[in-house]
């Protein structure tokens, strides 16, 4: 039916050869009976039949996609034209008869190193799942597929599908806290047990990140605690329960973010105060060895003086006493500097 | 009717030549027929039929508008003398019979290199809109025009009107948030790629340029929230919902400008940081260099005392033997400073 | 009746000659006709009257004063205890047929380059305002004086005076403000167009001026706030209209204070940051300077050292050539540190 | 009845010789009459009767007393449990018939330097007050005693008995607070005027009192708003009022605090800036005097090298002249450097 | 029935050898017997019948453990998979006829020198307490003693065993927050007394367990407020005064946290300024003795002219001369850095 396995490492950014960008799938469940090669153009059928329960899967939207959410579910203007942005802030907003959700899927790409952020926008109606996003998403994937293998689990309740949808979703940022709480833990490494001068690009990078996340999973929260605190007509007693489980999660998440954020900001602090304390440790040596070399110095420039009668300027050992004071006077200083705790 | 065209590049501060500085349109609506060459005179009887809808637009008012709004309109003399001023605060006041609402068009002068805030009141009735501002705003201009080209889609709702308005001024926004989002990024690359001494003020800057859109926009969102929270009876359950887009984007806007400043300031950490690292780089290799001339100058120092017996003192290679050996301890000692990761 | 004139220089601080540094006013009001020369134990006979609408002011109160405010408006002790204290908080305690205010006036003293706050303490009565200060208020003899020459705009609603009262007040904190906003633009300039190395305590004082008038100006706002919320039976509807007006004034003032202590902090830390690269930049200088004297005294050294054989050391140039070849590697060591940007 | 003057220098820590450490002083005020002398026992008798008011005041409670609290007036273990505790927050919590409160009274004891905190319980029923600490309480005596004095004036309500207490206790906290303020000024003083370089540590102290302070009023305030704000069967409207005052009064104290909080950390600021800028001042100096330095030895290095033709090396006023060059290159050098604003 | 007693000093890191890592403990209480060698088969039975109160506390639960949860208490699976997890977040979920809770157990490993968090999850039924965790729990053993022990005390109330667990889980906080208090005097202790340089990393640690304390004790104390707040209908009102107490002593414990995270941060600044202000007393110090040393190596340098006329030159005190010029001329500077306040 589609070609996704191949699709899976497409990324929104660089160019990649020959991959079906798009893809629209269609389920619709009728008791225990799973359709998929259905007329796109039977869904407002299908939705009136309270009895049926409807997913439809939308990958980069085009225009006979957009047709299809205008015609067939007959969506309000503006949720359809969030739905087709790409940078919109997580929210719930209450139509007739449905609900419009924004999420994102997080997933970190090992390969370049960065945190990608997926939008997925949502339609929840009483008997159907409208889901739309530019990039893959493996959570919708899974869920899917899990839905069509476990079907009685699930039941006829949307809001099963919606549940079982965002904890996909938001299980999949754990790792990526998991990430950054690696990350934080390699930046303190990198200030106490080996110094890293170039740690403080490695601190600015990770804020930028926990910003980033922080500024997706906040709103998400808020989204959250309004379907389980509002009265949602469509979902069941049940499933309030549910979305409690992820909510939970989520404040888990946010908990996690600003604990981070409070360590970066000591790292940084400790960060500033090591490097600082290094370079003053070492110009304090550097100084000590210049002292000891100024005296040094000062003795050969005593005798380097031209005066006519000078003490044991004519002795035979005169030049070998004068390196034995050096000498000494540098091993008394640097003891003197050693006792001082100086050095 | 108007010559606003050569208007456009008007700004508040500096002097121009020969622009008119003042316009006032009156556009009235009546079930698909426009009117614009109107007497301002008959404004309070065309409000009076409900089924006329009125906006009048006055740019730079003169004191015969004044007096228009407050005969015709019989506007409350307190939000006519907010709507003359020019540092007030967005917010909203409900009046018998409208609403009043000061908000801010802001724009970016690359010429100057500034933001611009354009001031604008609006009164906001049943079946009338008036603008008041000081210069052009190009938001209402293109408002009115859409009005006037697709009549169909606006209907006969002033809150359609307000929304268009509204949405036109907030889309605006995003062109200055970007450019701001960029010279955060470009701060950040003039400290980590090219570092460049004076970044400190372009931070300091761009500081005051998030702070003053910031004050701008948190009190528009409050705004925008009374009115969708409230219940307003001038606007129908529909216009709600596309002010609640107003107020997402709105929402989006503030998100941004909070991440942004908490980048900005980690940025002035990191750049305090990296300036008094590479001051402190640069003695630290000039400390290491007077150490290596210092030693040398022992040397010669040594060899420039006046004792009668000292070693290769009489030798024809004892020039060449103490250059030789300021050579090697100078190779020497740089050779134990690389060692210990000083250099 | 009074000599008020000569008394409006008056402060708190430091010794006048010859100044009545007390005065009471009582203006009775009674359908257009103002009575002034009143036998002030007749008060509780004229607010008994509802048609009159009185007015008393003291300043410095006396014993005989405060007797007055105990029999004839029969005050609770509590609210005339606060009314004679110096350092209350602003608020607004609501009594049996009365509402007990705390408001500040704020005035900029040029001469003595600081701010001053002036307590002023008003009972609201149904038909009677009483206010209560140490030091002449401005404002008040205003509002007293417009009073008594627009007479018709006053109307004979209490809400409408205590408007124009507090509306004065708080117009006078706006040179206060901009008198801030002009220091903290002083202080940037001190600190990026002609540094100044003593800018630090001017940071601190305008630091301290900004708490103490918020301070002042937040609880203030609390009191409008309180004012126009809960349902006041003494003042007409139209009156919250005129208050939320004052209101509004004052949450731009709060907004602006933070504003200001925003920018005054990043302004503390680019100074530290410039004062700091300003030594380092010169100590790298003199480092350099140091540098190229060592490595000219090394030459010295050199030729001072004893040794019999050495090149050019009887040649009559030899002086001449040693001469300038320590020319030649100060400027070949200057120009290397150019060329590293170290200069 | 009681020996306390003595007992009225007495601390919590530190052994006194002969110390009655304990007092219990019984009031039962009978309609104009008081009696003190009264047998505990009947505490349940008197208690019942709602014309009488009784005081109960118990300073290092034994086990006799405790049993007092649990037989006579039949507290809940939870509120005895507290009562006897040391280091409880402020809170107040409402049992059948009565309220406990927890209160602190803060004395600056001038001979430690240290401030101190003396836990209060209260026990508050329709007719009685029930006050146990630890240590002497001037507040409590001096209420007792007005009590006393001032019959007519309390009249019978125990909520004016509460009011007096709090109060006299919020009272002293204002000579607590100017001294802490007066310690902010100190340190301001250490800093600009004249610098001590360990006010550092000062610094550290006044914030962990500041801290301290604010971690008794906060809650103190919470305590004050409930009971304020919750309707309390067992006081008199009237007595609300009193209460507000003293609410009043603390919500000053802990603006105050958070202000000194603000003014310290500011201080803080400028202490480091000011202490780093004078050691670099120093440093500069230092360094200009070894530029000046070392340029002369250049001077006595070139006329110390042996080359065989050098100018003026033969001549009577070689010497004069080198001495000559070295002096007027440092007064140059120290010219240039003021001249560069260096010095 | 158990072999507890060994298993006491069991941690959840490192191997022990020998030691049961699994119990289970099934009590059944009716009316004065209690029952502890009981089929758990039977516990369905059990808590039907109201008279009874069931405690099961379960120990690193195995499989069957589990499927005693689903079967015999019917718990909803995701209060189960809740509670095997090991890093939930306190909180409370309310379910038909019971209550989860989930809350940590927090101890100070002296050993290790690490705090330990161990999750304890409860089911807190009509009549019946189920405790789940991995590790074993001192305050779960010592609750259950006791309620054995004092039976009467208990009474029939599920809400008091709660309580008395509670209790004995948050009064187990309280070592622990002395430890972190202690710990922070030391820290202040290591910055004012006796300066160690490597303080950074103690503060950087103590940060970290302050942040993990609160990232617990904070939702603790939410749950709490919940349960106190809303009307909980398995809990009798005497049960809530209790619960109340142990809140009381959760603020006092996040209030405790909240102080000594500000006074770590003031420590942290004092360390930088401290550790700072040294390295720059030791450079002062060193760059004054270069200074001296330059001053005299000058003297020996001008003696080292080769002018023909020089004074002193051929006296035979001309060295003893020189080298005491050298010597009053060190003294003299001294004494002048002294009296500059330099040294």
């Amino acid at each position: 039916m589609r070609t996704r396995t191949q699709s899976n490492d497409h990324s929104t950014s660089g160019a990649q050869i020959e991959q079906p960008d798009w893809h629209r799938l269609l389920i619709c469940w009728e008791d225990g009976r799973f359709e998929t090669d259905l007329d796109p153009s039977d869904i407002s059928e299908f939705i009136k039949r309270k009895d049926h329960l409807v997913w439809l899967d939308i990958q980069a939207p085009r225009d006979e996609d957009i047709a299809l959410l205008r015609k067939e579910f007959e969506f309000h203007p503006l949720a359809i034209e969030d739905a087709t942005r790409h940078r919109e802030r997580p929210k719930v907003d209450s139509y007739d008869g449905y609900y419009f959700l924004i999420f994102y899927a997080i997933t970190y790409n090992e390969d370049k190193n960065r945190l990608q952020a997926e939008l997925m926008s949502l339609f929840v109606g009483a008997n159907f799942l409208v889901s739309v996003h530019q990039g893959p998403i493996e959570a919708i994937d899974n869920t899917i597929k899990r839905w069509q293998q476990n079907e009685e689990q699930f039941g006829r309740d949307v809001g099963v599908l919606l549940y079982e949808l965002l904890d996909a979703i938001v299980d999949d940022y754990f790792p990526v806290i998991d990430q950054l709480a690696e990350r934080v833990e390699d930046i303190e490494e990198q200030i106490f047990e080996r110094f890293r001068n170039d740690a403080l690009q490695d601190v600015f990078g990770l804020k930028r990140d926990l910003l980033n996340v922080r500024r997706i999973v906040a709103p998400e929260r808020d989204v959250l605690n309004i379907l389980i605190r509002r009265e949602v007509p469509i979902f069941e007693r049940n499933t309030i329960l549910y979305l409690q489980d992820v909510y939970d999660h989520i404040v888990r998440i946010t908990d996690s973010i600003d604990t981070y954020r409070d360590l970066l900001s000591s790292a940084l602090d400790a960060f500033l105060s090591v490097q600082s304390n290094r370079l003053n440790q070492i110009l304090k040596v550097l100084t000590i060895a210049s002292i000891v070399l100024m005296t040094d110095a000062l003795i050969a420039g005593i005798y380097g003086m031209n005066f006519e009668y000078m003490p044991i300027l004519h002795s035979p050992y005169g030049f070998a006493i004068s390196i034995a004071l050096m000498v000494a006077l540098s091993l008394g200083l640097i003891a003197f500097f050693r006792w001082r705790k100086w050095l």
